[in-house]
């Protein structure tokens, strides 16, 4: 078994082996030549996997380590731990994906009291070796040991404090030699190199199965299996004095997707001093008048990297003294308009097709391009600035923990998210916010990274808030300015935080945007559709782009005062003249939306719902009746013959589990009177709208069909119908079900035959295939269970492809077979999640039905299903 | 195509071509020579299916039936409505089953004012003859043109006054001469024989969708494609002189089996007078006193006819001066008890083989012998009728409140629950019960289901009366009849309430039907276990032969006041020091119960269900803790404090869709600690068990599993706490889990690698794959499902095959490709039901559980399902 890959023979193609990082150090140690790359090898991820069983290295790695090291140290021409002259290498982890959270780099590792006087001679530079030296102390103490980093931290500043300096590069070499010392009281330091080579994998491996690994892995859905490679690479030097450095640069705007590089590089200094925000970084353009030579070379490999890769590049580097070295290179992660811009201008520029272009998107995080804005007009307090972390602004209550964030948002309340930092733990929280707050950390902190991928609005940083999770409050110079509860606003583009009276924009699709979605709508071979209720919804749907209306859910219609008081009355009405009377009231009103609603779709398909949920939901509660009935009694009021009526009625109609009573086409075949009233509007509306000159496509879709005879009857009542008012099936209307019980996907043939289509209603769907009643066990079953690992995102999310999938599959399957031309739908929630869509695009569905608001990223994701479908997701 | 076959054609394997009658009327032909068995012919199902459609008569059938006529008219010399020598016909329907509610037998058709004439003459009877022609009149205006049978009757017994006299039989010629007349005014006689021929063929195939026919079906469930056949015989007649009589006979006493033919003739009559109840009939014996070569023959007739079927016979026979004729014969429907009594004496008499007897038996119908029935000698007056939904009968006096029966129960008295319907809430009642009496609901009402599954004999929907649990009485048409503590009877096998002077009779598996039962135990394949939460139940369930316990419920080992008071602070705690002192409490009761339920099994497999109902069951209601806080705060007492705290949990605890929350294996993962003291209280019965001596065989079964991941976590606990007290998985017990959700049943290949067992718990996968919740929509759809012909059965009462069948052969089958020998149970209610066991048993499931009343049942169609899969149905 081959354990280990020098970099010069791996690829980009070797991912899954090497991992991310190994795989692209040895891509670019292939294309910018070994000058540029420091050498060294990579342990497989495979290693990683036969070690996880056994907690042992497998048979033959060590000795291939040691060959590898061998090699390496004839390249170098030097050994590890050698007195005189000494080889140090890096350590790092790196998975086939990206994971932040895991371990982190072991830099210098290599130096014990003898090579570091070896390193110090060598580069007749006594500081530099002890700077180097109390930096693997502490890296290998706090990374490999887990010791706290805070009592190095305190060690560092209590010598500082005695030598009277304020920066770590005033400490001398004498300095830093009693500071190793020190650190090396904390935890028994092995002097063996190869020891300290050996611990440093095996806390790699180990680092797999920690526990900030593994909450990270549940969260981006990552299999345990995988496994992680790592890398061990000869070191090169940015402290090795005034003409060395280190930094990141990305090769266009990471922000903005603007065709410049930017970036931040520290001179004299390691690559953590960058990231860690001990010393405040430069500006990558300063590097220019620091040492121009060095630029240029920068700026062409960025270049060249980009065009390699055909994406934006995020690199490190180390330069020492003067000479150039690349670490790492990885395609960058980028808010929403930085991808839309940098797909556009990467095409233009003639760096990508159409189709590669569009692959470079994050469908997901297009969302934040449609969320609104602080509108630029008002004027507003400013309680806090920050760093604009995350585009986006957003309105909700303070809340100061993940947990509390989940429940408050299963219970559909808007929350702000606020913590002085945050660590993967945090992540589940994410999901549940509409925006992120924190006062530590900038735009590459562990929140704004984490907030930029979901397309959550943030603000990091907000340097002047003391942000205090157990007394739950936000205080600034110790004067409380916000407590857990207080309804608060963010601007995440820009850096802001105020109270809830700002008025937010709604957004608009840029012309990046439109272009980007242009070609995803040639692209893409899914309809797309919107699920909307109004008018206002149905013209916002078409503005985002939809093909029509996949869901018109009519009991929305029955909200409002006038309407509200109708639907009572025919549900409390004893006879059927009774109800009859209160339908007529009805009529016109529901007549009126659809009319509404057909002109604003100018004859693209609007599938309407009849009556769906069960009556007692539009009546006065139990309780409150009962309340009203008490308070008559006791006034004597004429009202208590009345009351009683309505509470014997609305004790009849109360359900023990009203998700699975008397509603959808149960209603339709108990109380036809009521179906017949609303296919009645449905035919008027198609007239009057025809009549004004407008297309019109009518979809009467029945819900919560089990059996085939169920649908029979409603297709008859509804043909008999469109008979009596001259509008016939199949010219004027079609007729097809909610698709949205398991029976009726394994009943599909049949259904099918009294069917023009089927929709798949897959909320409700996974609400029976998994016996979860979203409503009362989200909040409590949904964070617990992602804890203990029996699914890593809610099922109503993101479909369960093996269970619910599975009966979407069959069911659309049975329905073809006995209908070859059956149009099939999807009007969940989860025709607006773009993992979802790809399984509805390989399932041979026509097309999904999301929000208004989902509509464009429903595009793109539909589009790039259809790319890699085809395999043409690069260049 | 041939729509017609003379009766010399059939056979008994033509009953799909010509139905059950025309088949045995060819088959007797046959065997008994042609001069026993009258000529004629039958019109084929195939030709009633042509008319459906049309109501016209398929091209060729006129001619055929003319043809036939002719060969019938050339075989007996006669002519239909030949004036000198008439040929007389019957037309009676006859489908492929047997269906009491259909179109009646029309005799003498070919009469007319001509040919009675002839009739006289040839037979030189004028009374004979005007007899047969009024009888004619009178069954053509009744059957073929629907007139109410009693404007004829009112006719006859005017005629009777007139004449003074008290029988038909005194009747002379003259006097029915112008009883004919008079029957003539009631409508438009068709004079002319072929026109009542064709008249009287299209009544019959009419009669296959009229109404009740349609009602029969849907309750038998026979399809309507069927069609019934059209049999036209030459009549003989028994109404011709003193030595002419009719008469039926069974080959066998059609009530006890015993073996000895048993029947009923009149002399001098035809078929109709003998079953109308116009006259008194004289017992078959009486037969060989009257004729005795008759009796001779009829004897030797229905030995030669058992014989040949294989099966007790029913007959017709008519005697027409001194010469025997057999109108019909087929296998006899027969009560329980004769049923069984004729399997067994037919194999000792070498009759039938003992797979062939078992298969004569009608599973179902067994259940009538199990339990205690009013004494069917004893008269009594019947207060209301209502649907008979749990079998047996049971005296006591009404309560109507779960908690009053308990109480009452305690102190050793005999209750009768009444309750409107019932709830979750009521269960606790059921137990104390002797019976149950609901005024809504039907058989597959949750009083009837629960009802039947403890064995307990239960009345509902007695339609009839209101009952009032908050007046404590009941009331009829606004009038009390009963109040609580009236003492009362109900009989759940025939829906009867009456005051409790009724004897009862205690059931008693006889002798015979032990040996039934042992043979059905050698030709099954499929366990039969019981359903048994109770030591007194696993008694039960060992004495009618369950080979183990499918299904142990622990939450009903909660119920009684010292438990749930335990249970009831558990749930109410708030902190788990709290909630484990209340489980600790438990923990020695739960313990006790288990070792009382492992010593009555005596090492036969107990499946022990972990708690599965959502925690608010066994809470008091929110109503009552809101009244109970009301009355508090009214009385200013200190209780105030706790009753607010209590209704704050009630109120978290409450979900808006229980059936689809926070139960089953949910809760065992969010409060782990109740399990575990139910697992520990297994474990520990286990041991005391077997340290008596006693061998022990325990199922650990996890309820509401979705995913594997779910069960992985319950396995692991639970062997931990195995290894904790030293009993081991495998050695021990076993772990296995209920597969009831649709997403179980399509990841069961997953699942399984956790279990080593399956039980399908079929009640609520039916829900959950239906979204139909049993205890909502059942009362309020099902009778509107049949009517509209959605479904014909309860899906709760008999498996849907096509739906929820497809979905447990799914998870059968994927479970043993993941595990070859994975056991798999049904633990529904459909594990009782004879043609539910039959699909379980060709889907490889390992055993079925039911009521332990439902056992014998269960044992007897298991074996059916095996002999029938075996090919040995018939000797």
């Amino acid at each position: 078994m081959k354990w280990v890959y020098d970099f010069a023979e791996g690829s980009r193609e070797m991912r899954d082996l090497l991992g991310g990082k190994g795989a692209n150090v040895a891509e670019m140690t292939r294309i910018l030549g070994p000058e540029r790359v420091p050498a060294g090898f990579t342990i497989t991820t495979e290693a990683c996997v036969a070690y996880m069983g056994t907690d042992e290295f497998p048979a033959g790695l060590e000795e291939q380590v040691a060959a590898a090291l061998a090699r390496l140290e004839g390249q170098a021409g030097k050994r590890l731990g050698d007195p005189e002259d000494p080889l140090l290498v890096s350590v790092r982890s790196g998975a086939r994906e990206s994971m932040p959270g895991m371990l982190d780099t072991v830099l210098n590792l290599g130096l014990n009291d003898a090579s570091v006087a070896g390193l110090a001679a060598r580069t007749g530079n006594e500081r530099f070796a002890w700077d180097s030296y109390r930096r693997f102390v502490q890296m290998f103490g706090n990374v490999v040991l887990g010791i706290e980093g805070r009592r190095f931290e305190d060690l560092i500043a209590a010598a500082k404090r005695e030598r009277g300096v304020s920066e770590d590069t005033d400490l001398d070499a004498e300095a830093l030699r009693a500071l190793t010392a020190r650190f090396q009281e904390l935890y028994d330091f092995p002097a063996d190199p190869a020891d300290q080579l050996r611990r440093a994998i095996a806390a790699v491996f180990d680092s797999w199965t920690g526990e900030r690994a593994v909450a990270y892995r549940r969260i981006n859905r990552i299999p345990d299996s995988w496994g992680t490679a790592v890398n061990v690479q000869q070191m090169v030097f940015g402290n090795k004095g005034e003409d060395s450095g280190s930094g990141v640069a990305f090769s266009r705007d990471e922000v903005t997707g603007a065709p410049e590089p930017s970036g931040d590089f520290l001179a004299n200094a390691q690559g953590e001093d960058v990231v860690s925000g001990v010393r405040t970084p430069r500006d990558i353009r300063e590097l220019e008048s620091w040492q121009p030579a060095v630029h240029a070379q920068l700026m062409e490999i960025l270049r060249a990297l980009e065009r390699h890769y055909g994406d934006m590049q995020d690199t490190e580097f180390t330069v020492e003294e003067g000479r150039l070295y690349m670490l790492q290179t990885r395609n960058a992660k980028r808010p929403a308009q930085a991808a839309v811009r940098f797909a556009v201008d990467a095409v233009s520029e003639g760096l990508l097709e159409r189709e590669a272009a569009l692959m470079t998107i994050d469908a997901e995080a297009l969302d934040a391009l449609l969320h609104p804005t602080f509108d630029p007009g008002a004027s507003y307090a400013v309680v806090a600035e920050g760093v604009a972390a995350s585009p986006g602004a957003a309105k909700g209550e303070l809340v100061f923990s993940a947990a509390v964030a989940i429940r408050a948002a299963a219970e559909g309340r808007d929350v702000i998210l606020a913590r002085p930092f945050t660590e993967a733990d945090d992540v589940a929280g994410f999901h549940a916010a509409v925006g992120i707050l924190t006062s530590e950390g900038g735009k590459a902190s562990h929140a704004a990274l984490v907030a930029r991928g979901m397309g959550v609005p943030a603000v990091t940083g907000a340097a002047s808030l003391e942000i205090d999770p157990d007394a739950g409050e936000i205080r600034r110079g110790g004067e409380v300015v916000l407590r857990a509860g207080d309804r608060v606003a963010i601007d995440g583009s820009a850096g802001a935080l105020t109270g809830d009276d700002v008025p937010l924009v709604e957004p608009e699709v840029g012309e990046a945007f439109e272009t980007v979605l242009a070609w995803a709508d040639e692209a893409r071979s899914l309809g797309v559709r919107a699920n909307a209720d109004t008018p206002e919804d149905a013209r916002k749907a078409r503005e985002f782009g939809a093909e029509g209306i996949g869901l018109c859910r009519t009991e929305h219609m029955f909200f409002g005062v006038e309407r509200s008081e109708a639907i009572v009355a025919v549900i409390l009405a004893e006879t059927d003249e009774g109800r009859r009377a209160g339908l007529r009231k009805l009529l016109p009103l529901q007549q009126g939306d659809f009319e509404a609603i057909f002109a604003a779709m100018e004859g693209r398909p609007v599938t309407i719902r009849l009556l769906d949920p069960p009556l007692h939901e539009f009546l006065p509660s139990l309780a409150d009746v009962e309340e009203r009935l008490r308070a008559a009694e006791e006034a004597g009021s004429p009202d208590v013959g009345t009351l009683e009526r309505d509470l014997a009625r609305v004790r009849t109609l109360q359900e023990v589990n009203p998700m699975l009573g008397t509603r959808g086409v149960r209603l339709g075949i108990l109380f036809p009177a009521i179906y017949e009233m609303q296919v009645e509007a449905i035919f008027a509306a198609l007239k009057v709208t025809r009549d004004r000159g407008v297309e019109v496509s009518a979809e009467i879709m029945v819900p919560l069909v089990d059996y085939r005879r169920e649908l029979e009857i409603l297709r008859e009542q509804i043909v008999a119908i469109g008979e009596r008012v001259g509008v016939e099936r199949g010219r004027d209307y079609s007729i097809g079900t909610m698709i949205e019980l398991p029976r009726a996907c394994l009943r599909a043939d049949e259904i099918a035959e009294e069917a023009d289509f089927f929709s798949f209603g897959t909320n409700d769907l996974t609400q029976t295939a998994l016996g979860f009643s979203r409503d009362d066990i989200e909040g409590r079953i949904l964070g617990r269970y992602i804890e203990m690992k029996v699914f890593d995102r809610s099922p109503f999310e993101t479909l369960d492809t093996p269970g619910v999938g599975q009966l979407v599959r069959m069911g659309a399957w049975l329905g073809r077979k006995a209908k070859e031309d059956l149009k099939l739908g999807i009007c969940g929630e989860h025709g607006g999640d773009p993992d979802s869509i790809d399984f509805f695009h390989n399932s041979g569905i026509d097309y999904v039905s999301c929000s208004p608001y989902r509509v464009p990223v429903a595009r793109v994701a539909a589009a790039q299903s259809a790319i890699r479908a085809n395999g043409k997701e690069t260049k």
